[in-house]
């Protein structure tokens, strides 16, 4: 991508198109997207706030959508994540893992994101394929790695598919009366399903 | 919504904006959506094949999101795939479940029209009210108060959970290996899963 002249931002006093400018708008697109969500979040706001013209934003990153999966940042580290998930003192698999997924998706600023991704995702293919390596390089594939079933790739895309499922009719669509559902008899509700598709006999019949 | 004058269309030798001009288009577009996809369907394509100005398809419908809403249809009977799976001599609801839903998006009109419907709910109002809907009035909720467990309404919009994310990352993302997964293994993999949010204790720990 072209730094561009930045004569036109220049010319109404705004930020020009310098060294730090593209940092500054990532660093401000990042706030606004986690803050107002993705539906929310406009090229023109984040222009304004980071003091550049809106056409300096489209330059550099394109459309909102492609702004979008440049600077999102996962809202956990996993590593950590599996560690507690996978501690030798902790069973119930399926039920921390729930509650994991459920929790970070009451955090507002987490709950963007993710949903964000996943709005994306449904029109866009770099944020589709965000989504691909989240459940097979990033996510999912390395968390059943470590549990250690048979058919790894298999058990992350089925996992994948009731944690988007369920973050896409909880958060996205807002289906009653999941929308409103309490956290801990969500939790009770999936732990069954995850432990199977982590741990369970896939290929048999049920 | 108002029909327009048609003078533009007229000028061009098209088709006027009188009657039978709308169901025209509709029945244009519930093709193409059909026959193309969601993303491959464009209102331009939709005007040419009906022989309209371009305008009075934007004119008419709004947004191809909305023109979408407006005309898409079931592409299979409620009631009668009820009295199918449903059926005495039917046992393993789980499993004929998965094996409809997958059997159905295999069928590439239908699958169009469901991924069509999905990725348009994630970013329009009417195409989510369309999933709710689908999952609340339509669908699953008719189906789970049919088999009659408690709590009918939470286990529809769990089932709609798994049933979306299914589609979205099978057919809409496509994560390996779940995009290309044989239809008899994932309904296997899945029914028990069906099974639980039907019939099984949904707010006990597992």
């Amino acid at each position: 991508m072209s730094t561009g002249s930045g004569s036109s931002a220049r010319s109404r006093g705004r930020r020009p198109a310098g060294s730090g400018t593209r940092e500054a708008i990532e660093k401000v697109a990042r706030r606004q997207f986690a803050e107002l969500g993705y539906p929310g979040t406009t090229m023109r706001g984040i222009a304004q706030e980071a003091g550049v013209d809106p056409r300096l934003v489209g330059h550099f990153f394109g459309s909102k959508q492609q702004l979008f999966v440049a600077v999102v940042e996962l809202p956990f580290d996993p590593e950590t994540v599996f560690d507690q998930l996978l501690a030798p003192d902790a069973p119930d698999l399926g039920r921390r893992l729930a509650g994991f997924v459920l929790g970070l998706l009451e955090d507002p600023r987490a709950r963007n994101i993710v949903t964000g991704v996943i709005r994306a995702a449904a029109s866009e293919k770099p944020a589709a394929e965000m989504v691909r390596e989240m459940i097979t390089t990033r996510l999912l594939l390395p968390l059943a790695r470590r549990v250690g079933g048979t058919d790894p790739e298999l058990r992350a895309a089925l996992l994948g598919s009731q944690i988007v499922g369920l973050t896409f009719v909880r958060h996205v669509v807002g289906v009653h009366p999941l929308a409103e559902a309490d956290r801990d008899r969500l939790v009770a509700a999936i732990a069954p399903v995850l432990d199977h598709y982590l741990t369970g006999p896939l290929g048999e019949a049920p």
